[in-house]
């Protein structure tokens, strides 16, 4: 399986387009671990630099895989083993190149806004099917990816469109339905 | 919109099984909440028998539907506002009989397992666009519906399937998807 996840917590948007730094969450490193391994992916990129964070999501992951958690729910540790903490989008992309042997990957940004020049659902399930490039799905938290990533981002995915005008899923819904889209 | 979600609390499985009830988590209301809001759901059944679980999802139903988190931030209001708190399924029956004007709805069980006599998702997407019937989808929390509960169930809608053998999304992810597929 040649698809990864990197969940963004710096540089996002805050409630006014700011850029800001969020807080890693437990629900979103269970709830997105679980759905990559329901799909098959092998890696799930928590990117967070602060020291505090990153020690923070380091103990619940190691609490899952080795500790008490391991014997109480072995399920989700399972799910966890594809759980780690990186600095940034390079960092990622450094651990995708020694993984793959050599070739990075595509960073295929997400977002609920409708942008110009985005990948339809169907294009990336075909070139995901192809086989050749490895893609790595990047979503934001807080408010979204913040305009200063976008650099590092080499293709926009379309947004989901529900039925009407409310469109506010939370990120690891969005990643439950974005990944069936692609993979299920 | 003939669709409805029911999120049950008891009867579900624990660990082992056995009958439980389980508590209601802040994230389960928020996450399918707007999930069910996105798809142009009209109703998010909280299905909890306890009291003291009634009162402390009423108070957070509240708090952005009317508070200050109304302010602060108003789409989650938005969501909310289809979110209640029943005892259990004949309750919700009550309720979809009050507001279609008499005919209760058809009960479509999830489960994570392979079960005989499921009905497929595109038969289920089929029956829902002819809108003769009202729809309401229930999910357990725990490890899922009691077989006591399934007495009151008219349908079971066939497993979500990954790709390989872990399969273990949380009723988040479950949500997302199922609507997805059936809505989208």
């Amino acid at each position: 399986m040649a698809v990864s996840i990197a969940l963004v917590h710096y540089p996002v948007k805050d409630k006014q387009g700011r850029i800001a730094a969020t807080s890693i969450t437990n629900f979103d490193i269970h709830d997105i671990s679980r759905t990559a391994r329901t799909y098959g992916l092998d890696q799930f990129y928590i990117i967070n630099p602060m020291p505090s964070q990153k020690e923070f999501a380091g103990r619940i992951i190691r609490h899952w895989r080795e500790g008490f958690g391991s014997l109480y729910n072995p399920s989700r540790g399972v799910a966890l083993e594809i759980a780690s903490v990186m600095d940034d989008l390079s960092q990622v992309m450094d651990d995708i190149r020694e993984r793959t042997g050599g070739k990075g990957p595509v960073f295929v940004g997400t977002s609920a806004r409708i942008l110009p020049h985005t990948i339809r659902f169907e294009q990336l399930r075909d070139q995901i099917r192809e086989g050749e490039q490895h893609f790595c799905l990047v979503f934001g938290t807080g408010w979204g990816l913040h305009p200063s990533l976008l650099g590092e981002i080499d293709l926009m995915l379309e947004p989901i469109r529900g039925v009407g005008d409310y469109n506010h899923l939370s990120v690891r819904a969005a990643v439950a339905i974005i990944l069936d889209r692609l993979l299920g």
